[in-house]
């Protein structure tokens, strides 16, 4: 990225790009045609619903968290009549509940949803919601921005017909790139009458990708980093790089129980391990880490501001970047006298490392 | 932009995005509030007319190349009845023809133009069209994405509603950063009701920047680049950029015509050289030119194609770089057996640089 720009509009760019949209393919496991975009992974869910609905349709969506709540106000912003699936915060939707709802609700022709749910750590089960879905005839979208590269994830084997991911994140490049995979269904969806848009064209922007180019001029500086992170990835093996993150989280998980805090999402996601703190010591918490060991980690949002923090391992994090934040985290605890001795985290966590 | 990232919900990066958007109004002229946004030019211009405009309301917007008649692309996508005044590509629409059209057209509440146009190379006289558009009690708005660092742009002085600027070219940065200014007035007409969005959503945005917030994740990479670069800016003036982009600019004009050649568009734009090119030749000019000299120039765009080839002059090009594009541009001349003897073009540079 700190390379000189390349135009793009020549042979060379066209390459990266290919290259690095094989990547993503990779990485979501899909033969499905993936678009690039210069937007947050909010600009891309956008793109995703005003492609696949018309005004004024029914669509479903599942409201557990910071996140997946805004499928709700990007549906309402476009006046769609939107189901809310809800489960309490630091729980995923049940599949059984979302086929329930589905049952009652013939009429819904596409399910808006989320891989992991970084506002409260959950991870939700994406292959039997899929599985569901599918069997009502209805298309089901994935926001997976912070699950790719971090968790098992089979677009095409679990039928994703649309999934959303960002550049930062797991795929460890700076935030400003969006791109989303498109199923046969849903592009077949994208002949029917849609929402108004022009810059989030999935249509347009899918006959210029196959041609090679790009609709906008593309984010290159940032495409060049992802393609460079995709490589890492890569070299690394898929299936490691998402065995490193399951290992990272099993261990701050062991470490967390061990300090006598308790891990507050019922399904944790390995993106992030959000830990339930005792009313009053968050914002401490987090305060004292950045300015005695200068480490940040992230707080509650919403209705869990101040009642957890959350240790973010997606993406670069090796075995001593896990010990950098766990031991720094178990010495705040100690400076701050919420508990009594140390140790137990960091031991906790070596012998989770080792599987002892 | 090779530095670590930064989180962006810290006072570290409120600070950057503060100072940048301090930069951007230090550039554009105005005392207005300005929005970042993680998207190409284009998601801005859709951002700025789904703002300012409601379902089937009639929309003026001046067509005269391939950028400008983007404005009518995203109205009619939004269905909305645009009135387009045109030009020739190669000239400017002139101030008394958008009278003329407004006159006939008092409903018209928004214009939609463009102060440089890439595509041919023209400027337009937006200070002369905005008296005109404020006159009639309608806003306007204006697309100064090749223009902004590079021509004189008074968005205050002049009463532009809304500005639209993005991170490369005259700004310096890698593209996938947009920002737009936005007036009282046109603030004002987001009160009332507008068309569906969410991403592009101004007045939420307005409101988040306002607290020295961002809606959704900023491009955080390419705002402490544009960051370093609106620095730049500081650094060398303003008045001395745009000084500077005028100089380079009537110094390939003249070696142009030194080469008897024809400058194309009748109004030129201090960011690029439009040049006509005999039929046939200018495929052949731009290969030449970048397989021996290693130099890349812009071709015609549309019903542009093969007339003429665009010499770039935006941004950090100083009298040395100019000296390059121009002596490689008259050698591909010479070895391409279109003109007979050399030296001509470089001289008559030399003269206009030294204004002898």
């Amino acid at each position: 990225m700190a390379g000189p720009m390349i135009h793009h509009r020549t042979e060379e760019f066209r390459t990266v790009q290919r290259e690095t949209i094989d990547g993503i393919r990779d990485v979501l496991k899909t033969r499905n045609p993936v678009v690039l975009l210069a937007s947050s992974g909010t600009g891309a869910m956008e793109a995703a619903l005003v492609n696949l609905t018309s005004p004024k349709e029914k669509v479903l969506v599942t409201d557990l968290g910071k996140f997946s709540h805004r499928w709700k106000e990007i549906g309402e912003a476009y006046g769609l009549e939107v189901v809310a699936v809800e489960a309490r915060w630091g729980d995923p939707v049940r599949p059984e509940e979302l086929e329930r709802v589905l049952d009652a609700n013939p009429d819904v022709k596409a399910v808006f949803t989320i891989h992991s749910e970084t506002s409260t750590g959950v991870l939700q089960d994406i292959e039997s919601m899929a599985r569901i879905v599918r069997s009502k005839g209805a298309l089901i979208v994935v926001d997976a921005i912070t699950s790719v590269g971090a968790e098992r994830l089979e677009t095409d084997a679990w039928g994703l017909d649309v999934v959303i991911g960002s550049s930062q994140k797991g795929v460890m490049t700076p935030p400003g790139l969006a791109y989303l995979s498109f199923s046969e269904a849903s592009r077949e969806r994208m002949e029917r009458p849609r929402q108004p848009s022009y810059y989030f064209d999935m249509k347009r922007a899918l006959l210029s990708f196959e041609k090679g180019d790009s609709p906008w001029t593309p984010p290159i500086g940032l495409v060049m980093g992802l393609h460079e992170a995709l490589k890492m990835i890569k070299e690394e093996g898929l299936e490691s790089v998402i065995e490193r993150h399951a290992r990272n989280a099993r261990a701050v998980r062991a470490a967390v129980r061990a300090l006598g805090l308790e891990v507050f999402p019922s399904v944790p996601a390995a993106c992030t391990t959000a830990i339930a703190i005792p009313e009053g010591h968050a914002e401490q918490i987090r305060k004292h880490l950045l300015d005695v060991y200068g480490i940040q980690i992230a707080g509650g949002q919403g209705p869990l501001k101040g009642k957890i923090v959350r240790i973010g391992h997606l993406g670069h994090y090796f075995e001593s970047d896990i010990f950098t934040v766990v031991s720094a985290f178990e010495s705040t605890l100690l400076d701050l006298g919420l508990i009594d001795s140390g140790g137990r985290g960091v031991e906790a966590l070596f012998r989770q490392f080792h599987e002892m």
